[in-house]
């Protein structure tokens, strides 16, 4: 039987993004999607627990079937999984997002939350994003990655409760130098609230901010994006700083 | 000055373990709350980008100014540093959780994830759960081990990055064997959604599920906890498998 591919994504149903990576892997097996009714950028790994989720099909035929959920990128994995796969998925995918997820974006993100979810749930997954926001932004150079990637964690698979975060540089294909795996780099937004008043006279905030690095070491991300290579960082749901253990032991008895 | 102690939390305003947190801490310094108007347990680590953040202003004494927001845990510490804190905070808190939020369901956490964005934003910070999902549950065993880990925070503060993630098993105080410096165990949630009809013949789903863990060596939270100790694990936002990169690199160039 045909691999089953479970997709998802945090830009809703309609992206852009969303359509490529269908595209790209029919070819390697039966696709399933699970995707936001509306965009949900910026969801991390919520997920809904004081409201229903309602699924509505947005599109049926031999091979693919796509659903749209009123939750978050992770409810999407989560209900498909339980509810809308007719098999075991061999694998999750999410993305293309219209966006770079590197570095501490990762930690913001609806397409690494859906991402991460499935692998906490015992499936192979990969998160794709190409560091573009615009809603038409040109993904040609995503789908002979996309292939070579898909290919391989179908092949060869991926070590347990890891997921593959995926960031392809805004380049034409041939300006795209390989491949590396890496590290997440240490990195911050500086907050910069935009804050506004209404017409009642009550104030307001926008969240806006500004992306800071200052960790450029060739083993991160940032640097593989920086000189013209997509960044592959292996993501696992654990938050401990082994590091300080041992340091902390010593406060704390 | 006296310290500046910003306080959230993902239960509401109006939970008993934030004002527990809160009476507990004034004496260390001035306190300033964002909490999040509505319960948001479950929002992990989400930003609320597509609309705009109101705050109102709950009570204010010498000491003490509690606010409320529309957004979500991260929002609040966000916002609460860059607007409604008159000093830089020399500590975040978030808490005290009516529930907990071991092992893997730091990555789900509301209340984990206002403070690992505070620690993000360079701030000492930590979040602190009881065992006890109860909106009436009893926090007196809490009080002394929260002064005793605020005291040791303000003193020596915290490797660079790093939160703690303390939880507190739900016993009398006298029951209770110590603390323990520990990491997140493995587990997962098994899905098991509820799936149900409303009056107009549409389906809808419940998220529920059951708690899976076959991690319990000694050095765990879960094991911590299992065994009448506080757990507290070191926490940095760092998703990178750094055991993975090396088998990886072999296979993507």
């Amino acid at each position: 039987m045909k691999p089953l591919i479970l997709i998802s994504n945090d830009d809703s149903v309609v992206a852009k993004g969303l359509k490529v990576l269908v595209d790209a892997v029919r070819e390697f097996g039966d696709v399933v999607v699970m995707s936001t009714d509306l965009n949900a950028s910026g969801k991390s790994h919520a997920l809904t627990t004081n409201q229903p989720l309602r699924v509505r099909s947005v599109h049926s035929e031999p091979g693919l079937d796509i659903y749209a959920c009123n939750g978050t990128p992770a409810d999407c994995v989560k209900l498909a999984e339980a509810f809308f796969c007719s098999r075991k998925p061999s694998l999750v995918l999410s993305g293309i997002n219209h966006g770079s997820n590197a570095s501490i974006n990762v930690i913001y993100s609806g397409t690494m939350g859906a991402t991460i979810e499935a692998s906490i749930n015992g499936f192979p997954a990969v998160g794709f994003s190409l560091l573009n926001h615009s809603a038409d932004a040109d993904f040609a150079a995503c789908v002979p990655i996309v292939k070579t990637i898909v290919a391989d964690v179908l092949k060869n698979g991926l070590p347990e409760m890891t997921s593959l975060n995926v960031n392809i540089p805004n380049l034409p294909y041939s300006e795209i130098k390989g491949m590396r795996v890496c590290r997440q780099a240490k990195a911050s937004w500086a907050d910069s609230y935009e804050k506004r008043t209404d017409p009642n006279g009550r104030d307001y905030w926008w969240l806006t901010g500004e992306f800071i690095c200052n960790d450029n070491a060739e083993d991160t991300d940032i640097w593989a994006l920086d000189n013209g290579y997509v960044s592959i960082v292996p993501t696992r749901p654990d938050f401990t700083s082994h590091s300080a253990i041992e340091h902390l032991q010593q406060r704390y008895k």
